[in-house]
């Protein structure tokens, strides 16, 4: 073993065998930077190293069985969760303790889904990470922070290199995300003061946006009485490390909440989505001509609705909006006409809508019952479809 | 059951069949603000609601143990671990998504703790509660605030309300310590910004104080080059909730550190210390004369260094510090002259040192091989001792 | 001369012959620090100094004044201007670039108001002093800040030091001063930032106050729509030395406004009152029976509607609150039950009423036409009056 | 005369006569509002009517003058003062008081300023506001704030917009230049708290840097023990309303003081400072051979060290560092090889160092013997010269 590997490991042994606090935090922050330094070869050892040196103790782990079986109490199991907790989660926690010691435990998470699949024995390390990562970004931690314009530039740069739904291309177009007739927000963690979690970006319009290029360039326009809709057309969520962790649901119906009190003239609240699984599942459907407008427009209707992966909407976009509640609006022929539309989807974009009334029925026609909610437009769209399930409009629906 | 007592536990099934999060977080308020109202005896149907219903799915841990059994590998711990998790730690989460969760589960603790001895069955709920406090308390999280009189009152008021050891009288005596030649600290957590979760007061003084009253009652000096001690003269936790999640000995050694820093001339960091325990111990030994001062610096002394529970220091506030690896310095006579004083330690007050150098030494002595360290003076007050453990003192510390 | 008086003066000319700034601060706050130091004998010196050596230069204005006589043009008007000016303008400006520059030019002119009358030809000075800081204080620099319970110690002191109308006891009157029923305001200028200029003290009440004991010692009430009134029951000057520059009508219309916007359920703003000149005024009217309440109230109501020095109430309060607009709108007997309260109003308050769409007018029939405005039963209270000068009362003003 | 002129005059004559202060706020926002909308010849028709309307009373002067006549005492002189101010100044203070007022003011005085030339008889109105803001402006209000990348993005941009020395080509130039190698300090003041009143640029180098191109593009270094100093390259009035109100030289002397705190290492203050008025002034000499580095260099020495306006420096920069008793360090062929620095230096910046303790002694060389003091090499180059005041070089000084 090479000696950085062997170094490691011995302060990470330190660390354990230690009773008082005193030396803890220095430990720690060596660790800290060491990690810093390490390769994929490296990272590879101390992943095993975890898993073979600091799981749980399985004497501990065979008493607490037999005890509990012998009893089958409600002491018994808790002492058996005891005895099943493995030291790395000590480790864990005294990592954090340290300066940047929260980014580097992130890192780790990031490395341990990178080997998922390559690497499948870590699995048990992964999850004792994302207990603990769940737990510290509960959301009661999280704050709701507006960006705009008198923000920070350390932290603006960072909606530039995370963005990642559509690239902003530098200062000048993240002001014009700024302005007036956009808001930005993020929800921060008081481990990463300077770091957003996940961040949405929402154009206040006059109907529903259709393009997202027409969105991005557009000269700013005033606040009015006549904005009435709220288009989320980009979130993303920062922090890889945290995957699996979810805020996407969480934050935009708290920015709805926020932006219906600050501007009641607002209506509608819907976002600008892409498509991303549409043209690779259109491949292995009977071929269409991808200029007809009507015949695209039927395949995406019936990618949307009837697709799946298990019960839930194949598309990846589809599956988070509609379990959110949302329901699919409009389909946007050329509604990103950039190359990656082009590619992606065939340049359709769709208009997933959020009504805070219907959010919790929508979720469960789609748990409970495998229905995907939609408008009476984009139903009639798919065509007839053998499937029954699909649902009824309400009247007030088909207006749009 | 009583009408609140149902509701509450169907709000809590209700929570925990939840599959998506819209409502989740309104049920939660609801329930905070239910538990608000709860008498004694209707937290005690809620406390064994979570037992009885909420702990682990004992098939799933069987299911777990067979797995184990057969393949004793790491994975299957874990699955193990997962399976004995029980679905309390879910709900408690939830909870603290909540405005004034993170109160209530403190409260929660708070009660689960008082019924120990009583109701002994309710530990692995508290093991539970316990695990996720600490998880959410975990030292990265806490922030060092330098507590003055330019700090909003209600925060100021919280130090009055909270103050230990030696009760603050009022405002006045509130800004005495305040004062420049004071220094009050307190650890924050970013889910109760508005209350310390632990504090503690520092006067900077020239020479090692002796007496509680007139350390309290003496006027403001100026810091200058003479100024060469801090001491240690009160530290407070705030909250019976985190009872277990210790954060004093991080405290003591964080605040030296900033102390040394802004004022180099300082050379002493030492406590004027309670020895609440004293008294108590004292009835039980062969009596002495409590006005002769020898004598009772004599059993002081011998309290101090000897009486032990397990291989600890038998008196609490001893256990603490000398656990923290320091010292005990100095015994002083009349140092507390209050009724207090008078009654759990015939007016003795001590000096810990805390000692920079020293403190890993001082707490391997103790752990390691059972020795409590302290000056040569206070060896000497102590007498001749059948116990050969007593550290022999570097020639520096005679000195002192 | 003494060495302290001769010292300040040299570093006064010293300053003044500077041509670059290198030295200028340092000076500056070389005199600042001496002036701390300067007895009662010393700051007359100074003033002398001021007086003799700093006035404009003579032979400078003389030639203005020349060329003005030829032209009469605006530029000889200009020049004659900035001859006239004296050379302790720029030695006040000076002072106010040291650290405490501006709390000492405030100390000074206190001084020079104490003076008026003794020394009336250090008039000039006051004069120069008093524009320079008319201008800094200029409310374009003031900023409104809400004074709470969150609001720092320091700060809530300066309350208890300057309150000059109700004294405030101490720190739980000071909280039950600013409990939620509360608000205080307070004017800050930003070369104070610790340290209100003038604050404000309101209470919300249900209905119009009328005893300043109840209403001081009452519990905390909550706000619901039924808080229809606020009471301004306190304003404080705290800056002596800006004696003239007065802020106190501003402040009520933006604290008005700031408390409408937050509190839309207010109809009343409204005062409640000492009436300091009162008890003096009646020793010198008609003897008339001071335990008779009827009698008491006419004699108010005639004091407050037609005592004048000048054209203006001779009330020095009502005079504040009648130029700014208010009207006279309710007499209290026993409003003030204090010994202060006996002896300067025989007990009595009165409420002045802050309408806005009348405070125009109001202010108007007064400075215009003398009349004071009032409410029907004040005005039916003071009885007939030779003087026709009563205003007519609009009909909802009766309803009263 | 056109409506919206007449418009403003009545709005003016209006709020001069206002005795209360009810609504004059109200008047001085819709005239802020009114200045926004109005073009060249309004402008002048409103400067016009400040002029012939609001001026100071003459009959007022005419009878000070006759009181001061008589008695010739420091009253009848502050009398005059006070009858030779013009209703002017109570217009432009009132104006500051509404919301954007200050910049209104700012504006006006920055159309005076450009109006010097053509309507001479309007220096009575830009007296009067010159006054005004010189006593706005006091440095006793200017804050010192450090503008770094965790600024906000509002502010920052000021930086890129204002930069009059070295263009800022966008936000990646901007982020070089506040890199951890870099400082960028500004004045900010209360009435303008997004906008620096001026900002200097400074780059932490190891040695006296020689050419602004390199200093620009070059990679960020760290900051080590080999940092000795600060070179000021950049320094920008941001306010042409404040022209006349100067704040450089104590800012270059607030930040040599902050830099010199946290940088103990620091040795050398100076700037890279561009000699605008060189090759304009070198035309009118006796040609030389402008690529002859010598001829260039003796050229540019005796044009700092001897060519004049007066008995100050003829070039503007020069006359404003050496003023502030910075000395002439080095010359830089190549320092400045851009257009810009070819077209008005022929490449050439200067070194203009500011050393502590020689800052006054240099002011007074210059402003009491005309003597501009310049280091041995500087001198040596410029050749023999028949006058005698070139500043003999202290031994310490030749080294450089």
């Amino acid at each position: 073993m090479r000696d950085i590997d062997l170094v490691i490991q011995q302060t990470v042994r330190a660390l354990l065998q230690l009773r008082g606090e005193t030396a803890e935090q220095s430990l720690a922050t060596q660790l800290v930077r060491r990690f810093e330094a390490l390769d994929d070869e490296g990272i590879g050892t101390f992943f095993n190293f975890l898993l073979t040196e600091l799981g749980p103790n399985t004497s501990l782990v065979d008493e607490a069985i037999e005890a509990y079986r012998r009893n089958r109490g409600q002491v018994e199991l808790a002492d058996l969760a005891d005895a099943a907790e493995s030291k790395r989660l000590r480790l864990f926690r005294t990592i954090n303790t340290a300066p940047g010691g929260i980014s580097c435990l992130l890192k780790l998470r990031t490395e341990l889904l990178a080997r998922r699949t390559g690497s499948p024995e870590f699995r048990p390390i992964e999850r004792d990470l994302g207990h603990l990562l769940k737990s510290w970004f509960n959301r009661g931690f999280l704050e709701l922070r507006l960006l705009d314009w008198t923000t920070p530039a350390h932290i603006l740069e960072k909606l530039i290199e995370y963005e990642a739904v559509h690239e902003i291309t530098g200062w000048p177009d993240l002001q014009r995300r700024l302005a007036p007739d956009r808001r930005t927000f993020g929800f921060f963690h008081p481990l990463l003061p300077n770091e957003p979690i996940i961040f949405i970006e929402v154009a206040l319009t006059r109907g529903m946006a259709s393009s997202i290029q027409s969105l991005l360039n557009t000269e700013p326009q005033p606040i009015d009485e006549n904005t009435d809709t709220a288009i989320f057309y980009s979130i993303t969520n920062c922090q890889r490390g945290l995957s699996g962790v979810s805020f996407g649901s969480f934050l935009i119906k708290q920015v709805s909440a926020v932006l219906s009190s600050e501007l009641p003239q607002l209506e509608s609240f819907a976002t600008l989505s892409p498509i991303p699984g549409f043209a690779a599942w259109l491949e292995e459907q009977q071929p269409i001509d991808t200029n007809d407008r009507g015949a695209v427009e039927r395949a995406c209707a019936n990618y949307l609705l009837y697709a799946r992966r298990g019960d839930l909407p194949l598309d990846p976009v589809a599956r988070f909006h509609l379990r959110n509640g949302a329901r699919v609006e409009r389909l946007n022929w050329h509604g990103d006409t950039s190359e990656k539309g082009q590619s992606e989807s065939h340049t359709m974009l769709v208009n997933y809508r959020y009504s805070g009334q219907d959010l919790e029925s929508n979720h469960d026609a789609l748990v409970l019952d495998g229905v995907v909610m939609a408008s009476a437009a984009v139903i009639e769209s798919a065509g007839t479809h053998t499937t029954p399930a699909v649902a009824v409009e309400s009247p007030d629906d088909v207006a749009h």
